[in-house]
């Protein structure tokens, strides 16, 4: 008789599933219609949620893809340069949403200032000079923070408000990508707003590493929120009973300091990859990035082991996650170790 | 000691709430992140809806405003001319979306071969004959059934095929919004697949008069539901563990064969709302257009009576649906008729 | 042996040529890169329209599909709703670039005013009332005059000064396509100026009956101008030497007053045609409009005669302009009398 | 009393007039409407330009520009990646056309297969492999020869042979912008059509260095065709009688050997400039980047002195053409070498 454990799935942590808990939540959340009126589940989750992040106002979204699809929408006008770093969210893995649809010209900054982020110097020089009425200009500047295409590095406070500085000199508007902005709050032990601090708007993700099913914010200004909850609706996002899904987000949040066991289980398994003769970054928070003879080869061989990866930026990605224990790691130690499953 | 009742609500049928059987189903559904691979019980709704409407494959989006804008997208190439009914929700209840977004130049067909349609002989000649390079080309026709602006109206099958038959001949793509089909179905006494028969796409909606909280469908080919999960996730609507609302969606599918007790409270509130001297169509469905003397004084004195109702296409609109009881239609009229609470 | 003349050419007044006065401005016109810097050619043409349109400032384009398609680009949010006649060339002759490119959502005004315009009541009315954030809202109204689909009919300053005020009460920007203003000017007696009071930008044509080869303007404000101009570089309009098109355009205008004659052999030939047994309109400009039993047998007859037409609005359209004189007017109307070449 | 005189223009070779042969021919053109039919000097440049550019057929366009984006926007689904040369004209100076209009998500190739292209290997690279429905795709190469950013270096035939072979490998269409591909056939002395081989577009121009004032081709086939000159349409770039201007470029196509004296006097003045201490390319065609210990500095200084020059790439672009003669370089240098006009 053959047995087959379920694979551990290091994917991403968007695979997460809600627990009893969070279940129990949605099936008692109170809710409305949220695009005739505002669901009460929705807003007490729109309302903590901008407060946590510092910022004014904040609208839930069904996707990080939407949250920041929606900033840049607002944020460019046609063909209006804006600048991302190397392997960005925004600029590898939503589509191309940030040209065809948000309608900017991206251009792209390497990570010379340490992993996921710019030199200020850099940013500067990239910014360049406004030129005449038939050259680009370079109107936002888009942050990620714990950069996914960097092995999750955080970018801490200081540095963080010395590439505002330069865009705000510069006149740019500048938007935080924060799908797991939670984790650099954690990995950093300060509040998430510390991280937030001058940025014009910041998305964040529920049901990363969280557990929620669904969904997402965009914070800003009370006029940005106003006109993000248009371009929501014309985006096919505006639901009616969302409070379900509210419910869950609320939860996520009071879990965002249990993400620090995740975070000792990403160091746990770089270490054990390295042990195995995969060199693997020191992650800051729960995303290692491995270092294999051959992408294809290797995740697939991880698969026959029941340890599932994706390829990424040159290399294999492991996330850490909720749903993976220490002992998980441990295990999947294991099997890459003894090549068993 | 004031005592107030909450306002009975015929804004809309999107107001319907999910019960405790939906709640139970959503707490218990089982789910994986829909984006990597295929949740399952979202993978259930659609295998189900499309079999019900009679189609090879369909998808789960959080709107049925995103199942029709995805659906747009896809069928029109920028600038092609489409042809819609007048008041279709495409065109003014989308947020131009199926212009600035799908891309398409919208053209308008009057009611003339009913409420909810054009005559086949006033599609022909919107139609038209094709012209040289520089002119507009018309490549698609949206149909609603039951349409919203017309009160809910339904298209019969036979007049579906011949309005199918003229389009078909012209070349052009059909898309039918569907987001009240199962209205139609039940009006009509046919299965929903009776409606859809030589449509390419078709959106559906299972939050209107349902109580799913979040959730539509669109359909068609399975090249079409391929290109159009790619486009879900360029536009934000590719969600993680979205069987939670799906589980919702298919509780409100075997709930269609309900939506006839809401049909005769309309029939009931209309006929209340003549006898008030407000004249009002005969309703096919849900949806009821009241002839007021002032729209804006009658909504007011509407809403001071705790009745809740909205504009629509220079009427109010009351739509009926499983939130409301036949008894809090009568309320509502005892209300109306008495000019008290 | 066969001897054909060459075809009367009715299908607009767009196949007028430069003659030998025009050929020869544009042979000695002094240019310059108006990328890099301003050809002083298009400069002082620039500076001409804009003070013969009656307004701050003016732009030169390729054509006018570009001067209203930039004008609309730069009007309009995404999804904003505009409205403009029935027939209206950015409508029906654009290929739908005012929906796909400038990103407005159209609806339709019909001539209930006088033919090619909207009366205040039926404007006011489209506008309607502002509603809740996810309905559409309208910010736009396009005006054409003369009106191409209305038989080159005139709106004159009293009535257009009518619509204006409504527009404007409703907080609307208000584009006119112009693209035949001059005949509008020619046939009311007025200067250009007096048609443009009140308009945010317009439109104008240097090849309408006047012979110039190449070239449009748009007109507005003088930052309306300057966004106009990175626009046009955007679209590709944005050309070098252009002085050399500009010279035959500053001609062009001066032969404005010319236009009347088009405008008499326009009343004669309709006059022809109605004692040919074809009702036609009783033209304020260059413009005829023709009911004949079948479209398509028509104009290949006509053509077998050497008279050239086209379809338009269910008629058949002639174009009276510069090179068909009297006696050609007279030549087409002895053909389809006789039905002899 | 003061004499000044003109300045030596280098920004560009855009700045060329037409001179009296070329005004010449515009003035005697024969021309028809080219809109709604073909005017016979613009078939005819479209019948030669596509004959040498080793094209099926070509359309006549008034700009570079507008040449790229129509055929970006034919060969791009929405946010389809595509890839080009750092600097490539496309990415920096078209304003970002290729995103927001034509719909591409750019990404940028390094030149380290030599100044103006990628390696094979690198190109290889950036496609990399095709990903799950989730992820961009890469569907289109724009290669630029010659190379502005590079300081108008030229792709030979093998390298331009070996990055097509990668490209069509893997599935990709290629445009390649050849706004400067006359120079490049100057001076690899072949002709225009051996460095087409196997793309699917080219783009050429006319007013550049070669003296008309407007007007670029794109060449396809002739579906392409078809569908840019809708394009066109679309755009505003559809004029009436562009033959005064098509004239111009026939004659600008008999002078493309002339090319090879401002090549030579490029040599020279980088010569020259580096002999005055500012290190430059050794020049293939007509463009001379110089490193400058400051470039505003420079710059106000070389406009000091009457010589016009422009920044570019982090350099002072020079640019000779045929309104600059042997002399005028001469002179130039003279001027820079002794700092007095």
């Amino acid at each position: 008789m053959t047995f087959t454990l379920p694979p551990l799935d290091f994917r991403s942590d968007t695979v997460t599933r809600p627990d009893e808990t969070m279940r129990a939540a949605m099936a008692s959340a109170e809710v409305a219609d949220n695009v005739l009126e505002h669901d009460p589940t929705i807003a007490a989750l729109e309302e903590r949620a901008a407060h946590v992040l510092g910022m004014p106002a904040a609208l839930w979204v069904p996707s990080g893809t939407m949250a920041n699809v929606i900033a840049l929408s607002l944020h460019l006008q046609r063909g209006d340069r804006f600048l991302a770093t190397r392997g960005a969210h925004v600029l590898t893995n939503e589509l191309g949403s940030a040209a065809w649809l948000a309608g900017g010209m991206p251009d792209v900054l390497e990570h010379d200032g340490g992993p996921g982020r710019p030199s200020p110097d850099a940013l500067a020089a990239a910014i360049g000079q406004p030129g005449p009425y038939f050259t680009l200009r370079t109107t936002l500047l888009c942050l990620e923070n714990t950069h996914n295409a960097a092995g999750g590095a955080v970018t801490p406070p200081d540095e963080h408000a010395q590439l505002l500085s330069v865009a705000k000199e510069a006149g740019l508007t500048v938007h935080l990508d924060g799908a797991r902005l939670w984790q650099a709050a954690v990995a950093l032990e300060v509040p998430p707003a510390a991280l937030t601090v001058g940025v014009d708007t910041v998305s964040a993700c529920f049901s990363k590493g969280l557990g929620a099913p669904v969904g997402s914010v965009v914070a800003g200004s009370r006029t940005f929120v106003e006109r993000a909850r248009r371009m929501r609706q014309m985006l096919g996002g505006g639901v009616r009973q969302g409070g379900v899904l509210a419910a869950a987000c609320l939860i996520a949040l009071d879990r965002v300091p249990e993400l620090a066991e995740s975070h000792e289980n990403a160091r746990r398994l770089a270490e054990g990859l390295r042990e195995h003769g995969w060199p693997a970054n020191e992650p800051d928070t729960n995303i290692v990035l491995a270092e294999v003879p051959d992408i294809p080869t290797a995740l697939a061989w991880l698969d026959s082991l029941g340890v599932r990866a994706v390829p990424m930026a040159g290399k294999v990605r492991f996330v850490t996650h909720r749903d993976l224990s220490a002992a998980d790691v441990e295990e999947a130690l294991r099997r890459i170790k003894t090549g068993a499953r």
